[in-house]
C-alpha cells in the first residue's frame, strides 16, 4: 500500500511531464511506485530518442525492471499524467502492474476506447489532477499552432 | 516494394526466432524490411533483458529507428513469426509501419482478438510459413512441461 495520496505521486509524474514540456516533447510523465517509494521515473522522449515507442510509461517501466531486477511488477502502481495508449496498456499488462493511476483522459489514443486488456484484479483510477495534466498538454499543442 | 517473396523474409524472421529458442526465450523473431532490404532484426529477449516489454517486434523497431535515424517507418514492412500482441500492435501503429506480415496466429494474446488499431491503408498478411512458426513455439512449450 502507498502511504501518501495519489495526488502526491501524480505531482511527481507532473514534474516528469514538465521536463518533457521544457524539452519540446509532448508533455507526459510517469512514475512507478512500490511500497510507497518511487522506484522509477520517465517522460516522453519520442523526439530525443527518435523512437515513436519512447512513451513515458515504457521508459518508466524499463527503468523499473532494471532497478528491481525483475520483469514483472505485481506490487507496483504506475502513475501517468495521460491515459495510456494501446501500446502502453499492453506493456502494463505484460508487466503485471496491479494498479494504474492516470490524470487526463485521452479521447483520441487512450486504450479504453479500443480495448480492455486488464483482468478484474487490476485497479484503474482515472482523473487524478486531471485539470493540471490536461492543461499542460493543451498548452503544449496551443503553442505549436 | 519488396522484390523477394514474403516467405524469404519470414525465413529470416524464423532465424531470429531460432536464436531466441536457443537462448531459452519464447521463440519469436522479427525483421524490418525497407525497399527489399533487411534494415533491422530482433528476437524475444524478455528473459535476457529481464524486461517484459522486450518482444521481438519492439527490439526490431527500436533498432530500425536507430538505423534509419527516423521515428516513423511508413515505407517499412515488419515480418514477425507470431501475430503481434496488443503492445506490439500499438508500437507498429505509432511507428506508421505500412505493412505487417506475420506467421502463426496467437489465439491468446494476438491483438486481433482485442482491437483493430490500424487504418485501412495498412496491409496485414497473416499465415506466412505459419506451420514452421507455430511448430517452433509449440516445441518450446512442450519442452518446458
Amino acid at each position: 500500500m502507498n502511504h501518501l495520496p495519489d495526488e502526491y505521486y501524480m505531482e511527481e509524474a507532473l514534474k516528469e511531464a514538465n521536463l518533457a514540456f521544457e524539452a519540446d516533447e509532448v508533455p507526459v510523465g510517469a512514475v512507478v511506485v512500490v511500497n510507497g517509494k518511487i522506484i522509477a521515473r520517465g517522460h516522453n522522449q519520442v523526439e530525443l530518442l527518435n523512437d515513436s515507442t519512447a512513451h513515458a510509461e515504457i521508459l518508466a517501466l524499463t527503468s523499473a525492471y532494471s532497478s528491481m531486477g525483475a520483469k514483472y511488477l505485481p506490487e507496483a502502481t504506475l502513475y501517468v499524467t495521460l491515459e495510456p495508449c494501446m501500446m502502453c496498456a499492453g506493456a502494463l499488462y505484460w508487466g503485471k502492474v496491479s494498479r494504474i493511476v492516470y490524470g487526463a483522459s485521452d479521447e483520441k489514443n487512450g486504450y479504453q476506447k479500443i480495448a480492455q486488456p486488464f483482468g478484474p484484479k487490476i485497479e484503474i483510477v482515472g482523473g487524478v489532477l486531471a485539470a493540471e495534466c490536461s492543461w499542460l498538454i493543451k498548452t503544449f499543442f496551443k503553442n505549436k499552432r
